[in-house]
């Protein structure tokens, strides 16, 4: 059931970075979207942000994404943490640039996984954060896992979490592409975009069966097992572009606007 | 009694900042103390740093100590852990520089305070990073409070606390000054250094009793009243001046060094 909780946002790393550029922020489209949720009103909500260019070299360059290997990677570990501090510097300068009452809650310090996915988490600051008006941000980070060291935990796992954790009413992710397609759209223009979505079908594509075929590349696949649980559990989860105008601000309205909406 | 935890490292924050510049480092100290931690040969150790010229500036301008009391310190809020992070990440990289595998852990969303007293804790990354064979590295931060909706949550706090929490065998504060006096040292000539102090005398000074009398002044006081519930549990804890080279190894290695031991 949908719940009277905060409205959880997710904030895509591809739609706030520049994707070819390592560590550099698509400051015109963070300003905007910052501008956008101003606009909408919404004021009950938890923000959180992916990592884009800033997370994924590092991650890569240490292998961070196969848990702890080797104590090199423990230089990986904190060079990640900071990129991604870094990122949401940018990100929580552009809230308060627009009055919003954003607070940094970083996940190294309130999460843990096991293999990979969160085990315990310590969610009093985010709440404390609400219950003030104010708004919590947090972002894909690394974390500790306790079986493989360290992991990403990412942006996408997180706001399910809190999104499930808090009963929010609903979620919404602001990509850099309209939602999710029948097919990959950069590489087939007969692609459509699939306006409503089902839990169920999620299950059904990645068990190979039957129904119209869905576009997993490009870390879609991973949102949409994600955000199925979500959905599941009737809290309804939007796919919209952040990168067109408007885009955002209707979405947080609840007004119509090209996108996918992910539903029980 | 004495445990067999990970000891615990406070670096004053006066020990490793340019007292009379904001927001800039002591890179020499900083870079000296991080050498003579790794040559002690300790390794099971927690570090948590203050904020010196880092914090006190924004947590000043914004009436932050006070908790808080109209939105516009919401800004200070980010702000503030805005400078500590960065202060942190100074600590880190000169960590990280010397072999020591350092990992940050912002107190921001692992402790929450009621009335500036920390009230609750999430130490479960902490003894993650410490089951890896690392180094949690803590520092005096921002944090929400249940009773004032934000404060200061000082580095000096967090130390005793997880002391404590972690049996530490003992407890090292590096300083700007030799340990604690009997008198000002700064105003008084003939102020003497207290070699070994009791718990229970601090108990005696602050309310006014008898006994030798003891220098309060520029923090000191603070320090004592969070250590002296460490030091009644048995656990050691040992002040000396992090700017004199080699003090801060000796004290680590458990060797003869001038400083104040506070004992039960």
């Amino acid at each position: 059931m949908s719940g009277r909780g905060p409205l959880v946002l997710k904030l895509g790393g591809s739609a706030i970075t520049v994707k070819e550029e390592p560590f550099k922020v698509d400051l015109e489209a963070l300003g905007r979207l910052a501008h956008e949720i101003a606009e909408s009103g919404v004021r009950e909500l938890i923000i959180i942000h992916g990592g884009g260019s800033f997370g994924h070299p590092l991650a890569e360059k240490y292998g961070i994404h196969e848990g702890l290997r080797d104590r090199a990677q423990l230089r990986g570990l904190a060079e990640t943490h900071r990129a991604m501090e870094e990122l949401n510097r940018f990100v929580i300068e552009a809230l308060l640039e627009e009055g919003l009452p954003a607070v940094p809650i970083p996940p190294i310090s309130c999460f843990l996984t096991r293999s990979g996915r969160i085990s315990r988490a310590f969610t009093g600051p985010v709440e404390a954060v609400l219950g003030l008006g104010a708004i919590p941000v947090l972002y894909g980070d690394v974390v500790m896992d306790e079986e493989d060291g360290f992991r990403i935990l990412s942006g996408d796992q997180i706001a399910a979490y809190l999104a499930l954790r808090f009963s929010a009413p609903r979620v919404v992710l602001a990509l850099d592409v309209d939602g999710v397609f029948t097919k990959d759209p950069t590489r087939h223009p007969d692609a459509e975009l699939v306006e409503v979505l089902r839990a169920s079908e999620i299950k059904t594509i990645s068990a190979g069966g039957p129904g119209r075929g869905i576009d997993v590349t490009g870390g879609m696949g991973e949102k949409l097992r994600e955000m199925a649980p979500v959905a599941e559990a009737g809290i309804p989860v939007f796919f919209t572009s952040g990168k067109k105008p408007g885009n955002l601000l209707k979405a947080l309205r609840g007004e119509k606007v090209r996108g996918t909406l992910l539903i029980r």
